[in-house]
């Protein structure tokens, strides 16, 4: 059974290695279909190609869910934690959403690009934010510009209005008004309580290790300062002449 | 003296622990009434049942209340550490604060499933953040609709603007104006402000310890190597022939 | 000279000890007779009295103040780092600003209290958010309500507002627009950002602890083991029949 | 090639050495003239005069950005680094953004202070963000005077907004409606969250350091520690009449 599960876990880490490039492509296609059609003219010849390049690339995550879930080692626990990725995949009305899958392409530059982790959590967390306010802008523009009473009425409006909101700020000069804007809004609410989160940590994160460097009494012992007091009590057995864990003088 | 403090400290650690479940179960009898109450039509045949359904959950939080105060072992540092609990258990106009205590449930479902802290953290302000919301809904709901001048009139509205509250973003577009629904609110800020608290201080545990992983140098000894060290101590003595404690070479 | 400054040093730390009392006695007068002033029915017979009692309780800290100044080890550094404090005793139009001070009534009920660290920072958070709010209420009420086109009109509004204001929620269904309120308003809003830097930071140290305590392999070498390990080395010399630091074997 | 590069990234310290101060003497001119012409009077006689002295404090800068450029060992990954340092060169409608580099002036004024990391952070932050209200306000208010529909029509509400943006509370009384008002407001909400999480982590490090002094079997073990565990074991070696690595008993 053992042998059963370990052989699964690496079809997943396998499955998820070789589909990692083309979901980022597929994304990236996902995104400018997804913006053509909601910037572009509306008397454009072109709404049957996006409806089908949408399509498409909607297939590749379904099926990419689909495949890993029959994958999966514990099933049950794979689909309680990506119950996010199902609700994306699923419903047709929350289109938007999906896109947030987006951020799977800044995962994959980040390995390419390698480096320190906090040099990582840096540019992960520039890069969704851009991405993030990116996709909610066209997501709230698309949801609010046909409802009555909404005043966010132009694409510059609902970047405005993203920044806004992702920063909580939240002056209240746009506000979504539909339901599809508003749950879009609480999305970006919480990537904005996340990314206030991520920056903070970093920032504490520097502070605490500066302050350590800072004052040897107080810095905390490190591991290479513990191996260093090993060699020294081994090289102490050596000098009286013991060989370790051999036999005794 | 330290006997009988000891007896009711096991004393109230028990109770804690057979109260528990039936509590938790309360909570939620009293939490599906209190929806009901506010969400159901007006015209229900039903309001007499729910009044006594309300009435007999709010009578078992008294109970457990007085029976915890009679059992602490300090019972006015206890009395004073509990002041909330006193205040959501006197108080019959805030009723919707007596909600607050549903999160025992989350508490004994955290128990139920177990697991490592970060984890538990996260589970418990994800299950305490969709409750304090939907309860601040209901509360600001039912104490702002009947008021003059409420912007927030329906259900609707009402979540839209807890999570507006709870995220520190206040667009404005929604905002309590009774007496009930701006304390409701104020519960509601801060439980948005410890929400970000948690979640930055999540954050910040995680990116602390994949920093320390990352460079040994940098890195923190750990009590295991410290205890790896001392082995080796031990078994250098051990090769001096000195048996420990016992006599001299 | 070393011994002379010493001497300042000691000065000083007696001077604060002996006034820390009087000091919060004298603010809490004045606390109860500013809001008297801004609280209490206008025709009210007492205003000399409330005059003369805020004038003395002014005195009280401008006399506290000079005679730090004088005694202060290093004056230009002592003068620097209390610009505030110089402030808030100077100029006559910042009187709300004075009342800052009484924080000080919190410290010295801490220092009674005693505890834990993170015992002391969350009853020391808790009292001054409570004052903040309340001494900020005073303020902007008393700033806005004879100013044209104001919306602060009530206390209830102005205590209303400090709260929206404190966690950055920022509805703005209230905001002053009298430039001595909006003074009142910043510095609320820095305690505010304040206050949830010390929310956060407390959660983090306790999630840091509870994460470390968790896995022992994981957990920083405490100062503790490492005297455990002293002893075991010092132990070790002894049964080598070794007298430290006197002779060779 | 080695020593090529680190010629090179001699020079570059030595460069940026060198021009501290002069930049540091050109941006709080430049910061003068630009406060000058925005506030002054409109019929000043003095507008040729401030524009020359624009002129030649942003030559300045440029000439700085392009020396660095050529200097920089690894230049891509400079050229990468300073993105933001370019845009604020090149671009002329970004006029304010330049100013972002006074920020130097602060640096060159912390190095000449000196003193502890933390006293360090909260002197330099203070600074940053005195500076950052000052100059956004101006941008602001440059931006949206002349603008239809504007609300922030004196300076006084210019750096009463910058407030109320800074620190996330965001009533909405003032927002920004041109396109350059917008951005120098996301610029700065980028400074005011930043700004929170440098105090959040400033308080964090202070309340991490103080729970560790209090309690000695809780603190991690530090550096100077291990050192006296160090020399607590070559003592030994010496009593045993051992020379380290030079032989054996």
């Amino acid at each position: 059974m053992t042998t059963s599960r370990d052989h699964r876990v690496d079809l997943l880490a396998g499955w998820e290695h070789r589909a990692e490039w083309p979901l980022a492509i597929m994304a990236t296609i996902f995104l400018a279909a997804y913006s053509f059609q909601i910037l572009g003219h509306p008397d454009s010849v072109w709404p049957a190609v996006l409806r089908v390049v949408l399509l498409v690339s909607w297939a590749a995550f379904a099926v990419d869910y689909v495949v890993r879930l029959a994958i999966a080692p514990q099933r049950l626990r794979w689909f309680v934690r990506h119950l996010f990725d199902l609700a994306v995949v699923v419903l047709p009305m929350l289109r938007p959403l999906r896109l947030v899958s987006l951020v799977v392409l800044v995962g994959a530059l980040q390995k390419a690009i390698g480096g320190a982790i906090r040099g990582k959590v840096i540019v992960y967390t520039a890069a969704s934010s851009v991405l993030l306010i990116y996709v909610a802008s066209l997501a709230v523009y698309d949801a609010e510009r046909g409802h009555a009473g909404a005043t966010i009425t132009s694409f510059g409006d609902a970047v405005w209005w993203s920044f806004v909101t992702v920063t909580t700020v939240g002056y209240g000069d746009f506000a979504p008004v539909s339901i599809t804007g508003r749950i879009v809004a609480v999305l970006l609410m919480i990537g904005g309580i996340s990314l206030i989160g991520v920056i903070t940590a970093t920032i504490a994160s520097w502070i605490v290790q500066r302050v350590a460097e800072e004052d040897d009494a107080e810095r905390a012992a490190t591991a290479a300062e513990i191996r260093e007091l090993r060699d020294e009590i081994r090289s102490l057995r050596d000098d009286l002449g013991i060989r370790a864990n051999t036999g005794r003088q």
